[in-house]
């Protein structure tokens, strides 16, 4: 699998014309801007110098967020985006529960309708819409999409078009992890992100390490992905708040190459 | 349901002699100890002031940790000692990866071996042994049961004398809970936890909330408990470095028998 650049791992040292630069310099062949990078570039920019160094964008960060105000929106322009980028898809974080509500329930079911509410503008524009399920750790803040077995449940209500993204980091721990990627089979897993689990983790949301130096089976994990037939790209996400995003970006770009070895 | 003291939620500011002397004065009629505390106080001279002061254990913490050396000594001797308690159960935190280890399958493999040994042990004791999931976020190092649903099925290949450990902070998360809750029934569900999950969060292991100050929605999870029949009582367990631990223990207890009108 061809390793793809997720521009959070450099995200405190470079802007996102760096990024794109770096990715060539380094034969790295596949990027995944986040929004706000490509709006400070300027989508048609961003486009150009993608297009330019030839780069495949193997998902655009983020749509989702669907339980606060204006999510529609600020969705619709982000399948805009991801059509204009040529994502082979739109990553949606969900979002958590509202604020000052504790009904997990009915935040689960405004997101189901949400998403159902934008997925034939996605399908129209050929934008496949990844859901992540996130760390039940973020349940409250980010996502209160917690496990593959829950966004397959919504994938297959919703329909075509729609899948998932499958971050190790949020699923590793998961005991039902193997029976899901297979159910998730190729036709629904979308992109594969990989990082590594640190123990012990000394923050909730920026503390991920790099491949080899957690405690995640990253090649077991991978052999799963590749049995359904997934022939995308390994994307490193890495938040690092303590260490990876205090370091010369160049540096972390040639151990994300290097760490493939064991990922 | 009645309130039960889990020591832990006082662990820094008092000893188990006034630990039980607190909830003797602040008419809290249950109370599971730590087995450090029991040790440190005595095994009989423990049983002879709970057994003064009228206390049902609700628990014993913990047995468990199935994955690192000299486990079913002390696993037996945790038996022993909650039978000598009357315990209503020994709670099992089941451990995590062994040092060095990614093998996450392994050791779910070696903690049900491990359970399937002490089993009969304790069936003769008359001690319920209950698995406590832990939440994901633990899964390396703490405990790899993570789910109810995982629990239970170890519990149905394991039949009967054991069951589960339902803690909130754990669980709430999960979008499989009440069905999980109504499938363990009054014969599997031992022990009922309560406190509270900040947002945000500010450590993975002890920065748990008071009940009424996080987003977990209580009475909803507890009307689940309560529908199995379960008869027992709700356990408060509250890990706070930073708040709890820190308050006179006196108010600790004040405001956990209050906050029982939002849980």
């Amino acid at each position: 699998m061809e390793l793809s650049l997720n521009t959070a791992t450099v995200r405190k040292q470079w802007n996102l014309a760096q990024m794109i630069d770096g990715c060539a310099r380094h034969g790295i062949r596949g990027i995944a801007p986040w929004r706000d990078q490509v709006a400070a570039l300027g989508l048609q920019r961003t486009k150009a110098l993608i297009k330019e160094q030839g780069l495949t964008v193997t998902g655009l960060c983020r749509g989702g967020f669907f339980t606060v105000k204006d999510w529609k929106d600020d969705n619709l322009r982000a399948v805009e985006e991801a059509h204009e980028l040529g994502a082979q898809c739109l990553v949606l974080v969900v979002g958590g529960l509202p604020q000052g509500s504790k009904d997990l329930i009915a935040a689960r079911q405004t997101i189901k309708e949400s998403i159902f509410q934008i997925l034939p503008v996605a399908r129209k524009a050929g934008v496949p819409l990844a859901i992540e399920p996130l760390h039940p750790m973020q349940a409250a803040e980010r996502a209160c999409i917690n496990t593959l077995e829950q966004a397959l449940d919504i994938c297959d209500e919703l329909g075509d078009g729609i899948g998932v993204a499958c971050d190790v980091y949020h699923v590793w721990w998961d005991p039902k992890l193997q029976q899901q990627i297979r159910r998730a089979g190729k036709k629904r897993l979308l992109a594969y992100h990989i990082c590594d689990w640190l123990s012990p983790t000394r923050d909730l949301v920026s503390d991920r390490g790099m491949m080899g130096d957690g405690v995640i089976d990253l090649p077991l994990i991978r052999s799963w992905v590749e049995a359904t037939g997934y022939a995308g790209f390994q994307e490193v996400e890495i938040f690092s708040e303590l260490d990876w995003w205090q370091r010369d970006p160049d540096e972390v770009l040639t151990t994300c190459k290097e760490r493939l070895a064991v990922s």
